[in-house]
């Protein structure tokens, strides 16, 4: 099959696109024929070798860690999806990934993919979409109601967190530069603060949640806009604990794990309409350097996806 | 080029999917390199020769009229586009079709492809997007408070129609299927009608629009449930005069034309998040005789696409 691998941890150009190994099913997993896929942080700085004291990888490394696709073939122990199942998944992140025509997952990892969108669209969704929810949900308990300050608005993940904090109730406060704030306006957001010309923390006061995915000092000017037992979910950079007792406040640091459950309340949301992916960019598989580069340059809008195969 | 074409009128197996030449661009032309198009209700009449007395068509026919892709080339008398644009449209039925790597289109019926969506949402818009906005807002001049029914509210056409006529501030009263049911009211639908198991002609009253994409007995019944001086916009049959006449009524009957002014407004809908678009079901090229007869049953939800190249 056609595949993206890295034989050592490096630049883009360490991205080699070539054949690889069908992978092939254990008992437990489902083969899925990836339709696409999307390009997440994640999968550069694995490529950079900045989490290699974490992920105990085995060269060459497959990376790509969201998929939309068609199963083909299941183990003798799955008994919830058959071949020919739309799907979608974050799967494992030490296990090969979804740069490739085919990946073997463990079908707890796995969802029914929304019925209502393109596989295009599915692929945009898993990671970013269990990071939002695991931020917003699991981390801060979001309420109806609540003031949630969210950074980076316009970015992958921060375009899924504005719709899900609006469908949840809360009131939306949120960062962007002027080029995007139409479009985050249209995703729910009810304020919206310029990052380039105007200074958040001399605008917002009580927030009840900040959703930190810039990290820096970004996060640390964002303490002082939080109510007293506030919290701040960083996705980036663990806050100081030290920091949140001093400012009365509480922290978490999210870093997600496959999570079929979230999966599939993502996709009821989406098949509601309370959700819509927005896809800012498209590549081949073949192109993949070109994705990463623009997720590394920070200036893509919504997310990118990587069309692999033919639905 | 890889290409689908047809050879003489008749069933699916007429669909060829072979190589053919590149067109060439006139002067006026842009030439799409095609990532994505959809299936349409008129491909299949085309095939089937239903139409054959009012289109002039040689042989081999390329079928397949939507399309979302990236511009390859342009013509020297073309400003407003140039190569590498993100691009979408419903061209000329006359010329050839959408069903190949590339199609050459009048620059005059291209306009940029949404920015929030991937090539294969795109696909999904032109035709059935056109042809709502040609019914609801050009055929019948709908209004804010408007009381409008829509018939086959999951359908491709429907289930932009519901959303287009809500954006414009009407209320909806939408025929549909039990297990569409959800989705339809998630398009924000105000009154559902299962078609199986209720009579919409003995629930509904003081209607300003119908909308028919059915034709046949649907029609028939759907000019009782109409307001002194309402009005029933056909896409299927031609309505009859004397009825209109008869039941005090007005009709009119349309036939969409290539429209990238009416594009340009559907975009923007769509990055505003007026409108999503729905895909029901997605195909390869080479699977081109799956997806019509997948449109054929009338069965599909929301939009067939086929994926044709990559972004």
């Amino acid at each position: 099959m056609k595949a993206v691998r890295i034989y050592a941890y490096g630049g883009q150009d360490q991205l080699t696109v070539e054949d690889a190994p069908v992978p092939q099913p254990g008992d437990n997993d489902v083969l899925v024929r990836v339709v696409a896929t999307s390009v997440n942080p994640v999968d550069w700085k694995i490529r950079e070798g900045y989490l290699k004291e974490m992920l105990p990888y085995h060269f060459p490394i497959i990376l790509g860690w969201d998929v939309s696709g068609v199963v083909e073939s299941v183990g003798k122990a799955v008994t919830q999806f058959k071949p020919g199942d739309a799907v979608y998944s974050r799967p494992d992140i030490l296990r090969a990934g979804t740069y490739a025509e085919y990946i073997s997952i463990d079908a707890n990892e796995v969802a029914f993919k929304p019925a209502t969108i393109s596989h295009s669209s599915a692929a945009s969704l898993p990671l970013a979409g269990i990071t939002a929810w695991d931020v917003l949900i699991k981390a801060a308990g979001i309420k109806n109601g609540d003031r949630v300050l969210i950074h980076a608005a316009s970015g992958g993940v921060g375009s899924l967190a504005v719709q899900l904090a609006k469908a949840r109730g809360a009131y939306v406060i949120a960062t962007t530069s002027a080029k995007n704030s139409a479009l985050v306006k249209s995703l729910g957001a009810d304020e919206i603060i310029d990052y380039r010309t105007q200074s958040f923390e001399k605008m917002v006061t009580d927030v009840d949640i900040v959703f930190d995915s810039l990290g820096g000092e970004i996060q640390q000017k964002s303490w002082q806009v939080l109510k007293p037992n506030g919290i701040l979910v960083s996705i980036v950079n663990p806050p100081s604990v030290e920091q949140a007792a001093a400012h009365n406040a509480r922290s978490a640091f999210v870093f997600i794990k496959p999570d079929a459950a979230v999966l599939k309340e993502l996709a009821t949301l989406v098949d509601a309409g309370k959700i819509r992916p927005i896809i800012g960019a498209e590549f081949a598989l073949s192109d993949i350097a070109k994705a990463q580069a623009l997720s590394e340059s920070g200036r893509a809008v919504g997310k990118i996806v990587v069309h692999v195969g033919n639905p």
